[in-house]
């Protein structure tokens, strides 16, 4: 079977951005899921970032291009701005995001499956993520129609001329069928609860206005977002859990907003094969449930400077205010925006020149 | 035929608000179109406005429970006020609802069919309107699953728990299969695209977005948001035309935004059958083009004093806006800012409890 979906893949055209993309997948198990994803990934490297215990061999299918990051392997890279890097939490991802060296990066869990269209046909989320972001996104007014840009589809009537070439697209939120991503209280309540509807649109996050960013299958710009990306502190010695993501996307819906960016969200599905444990989900969560009443008016407020130019400005700027205005909230959050400001320093070091050719540091295939 | 559609509808429970909701049609023609909405609209009651020659006649098919008012009707029970309803001009429409003492209205066109969904099944576009105007909106933050509230779906991880009950649902905005609602410049790019993809969604739009709301398969709660609901001076005599709807979402959405009422978009899908004539929608339309460039983005910065606690209160305080800010853009919008006030003399006229006693006038089945 392997040597069958690899004759698929030679026999296809060159997939997009095959040397500008890098798949970053945080694990504790072997990656058996990736034989499903074969003939759609197998063209483009990995980054597989190892949570957990570091002695651990994971097992990756033949035939993938790959590097794999253990927890001594972040230690040893970053060594103490190793501290930013969260540990038994599949946070631990946006090391991955840190040590790419591509432009665009694609994440995805490794319960999560290839889905089918409602012809049946597999969906290939890479490649829509990869249209997603190569075009523009239109966050100063809705789109009745969504996608003005998707085949079939353009601006309406009273659209304005001016706001129709858009913006560049820093971010693209593909969605999931199956299990849909619900929190521990959803989960207890609607355990049998399955998402079967397959809406055909992508559309922008108007400006302004903030969303629940779901890591298990999202595609980003790295030039243009990146140093935003970071999943914060999460699991292990922290207070939280499956806030990762979240946190990652309330700063970087703020800042794409301030610097002129798009963010979508919609096609492509994954099929999200498995639950996760709702009484486990409700520990990690439940300090989260109560600050995300806080923690999303802060957001919704915040205002960055004019002279915050760049993501690594902005983010930094967020930190300030975070620590300002969370910091009362809980001393979490006092330790998150310290984290905050390492991570741009890790970031900054491994993306010099000089930070560059320490690199790749992980055992690569 | 007629009467096999009858049988149907008999064969049904009563359907939905069947005494709360009108259906406003505004027309020049023989209203044949309802033969097909027979098993859907037989149960409601029809206001259809005539524009144009009050002298033709206007035939119904048998069976529908229908008042229609023509231009003489409306110039004798609004006298001088009538000046703020258009003549040949689908904005005809808004007198419709300025006479119904119903509830909620959806609004029609007559050459807007109905569509079927992806498995062929006759899509009843008003029971679809009536879900979404009877279950909240949810515009503070973005929902990724879409309308929360639908069947199989719910808010996802991260949607704040203080947000989940949602806000009262103001407007529900249906969309179209087959002929997109496109301005006359893109109709002549594109003249043979269709729309094919049915997106099956209804989303919030968020608070501080504005959209091109189409009148012709659009729905509201008539107490909620109906002195708002004015579709402009537009037509005979008019320097503007097929802008009355951009016109009245504009208002609409600005002051739901400070209401607190929520506005959909999505679900359901009529099927639009005719494109209009490019040529005649460009003469019309041309100086919305340009108008529209500097018109949004009074919307998008226009701010409602605390003490506007109605519709009525923001509609005046609106009219003032335009006319001090839009004045100086075209002396039309001085005009437009005159009519604002008379539509909202004359709605308070015709709803006030002397008012309706004046009512209907027009020629009822």
């Amino acid at each position: 079977m392997a040597s069958a979906a690899t004759d698929t893949v030679s026999a296809r055209p060159t997939p997009a951005l095959k040397d500008e993309l890098d798949i970053v997948i945080p694990t504790i198990r072997n990656l058996d899921f990736l034989e499903m994803w074969r003939p759609f990934f197998q063209p483009y490297h990995l980054i597989i970032v190892q949570d957990g215990d570091p002695t651990k061999i994971i097992k990756v299918p033949s035939g993938f291009d790959y590097e794999l990051y253990n927890r001594n392997d972040i230690n040893k890279i970053l060594g103490p701005k190793a501290s930013c890097i969260s540990f038994k939490d599949s946070a631990c991802r946006c090391f991955g995001y840190m040590v790419s060296k591509k432009k665009y990066i694609y994440t995805i869990d490794d319960d999560c499956f290839v889905a089918n269209d409602p012809s049946g046909k597999p969906i290939n989320a890479l490649e829509q993520h990869i249209k997603n972001l190569l075009s523009p996104s239109t966050p100063f007014f809705f789109n009745t129609l969504y996608d003005p840009y998707a085949d079939g589809a353009d601006f309406v009537r009273g659209y304005p001329f001016s706001l129709r070439e858009g913006i560049p697209t820093a971010v693209s939120h593909g969605l999931w069928l199956n299990i849909p991503d619900y929190d521990a209280p959803t989960q207890l309540v609607k355990p049998l609860e399955r998402n079967k509807r397959y809406v055909d649109a992508v559309l922008t996050i108007p400006k302004g206005t903030l969303f629940p960013m779901c890591g298990m299958n999202l595609a980003f710009d790295r030039d243009l977002i990146g140093p935003a990306m970071y999943f914060g502190l999460m699991g292990d010695g922290q207070p939280i859990g499956r806030y990762d993501d979240m946190w990652a996307g309330w700063c970087v819906k703020v800042i794409c907003d301030h610097l002129g960016l798009g963010v979508k969200t919609g096609l492509p599905y994954i099929w999200h094969s498995k639950a996760s444990n709702p009484f486990v989900n409700l520990r990690k969560e439940y300090k989260g449930i109560f600050w995300q009443e806080e923690i999303i008016p802060f957001f919704q407020t915040a205002v960055l400077p004019k002279d915050c130019t760049t993501v690594q400005k902005c983010y930094i700027e967020l930190s300030k205010q975070v620590k300002e205005k969370l910091g009362k909230v809980d001393p979490y959050f006092d330790k998150l925006a310290d984290a905050m400001v390492t991570w741009i320093d890790a970031w900054d070091e491994l993306n010099s020149s000089s930070g560059a050719a320490r690199l790749p540091n992980g055992r690569s295939k």
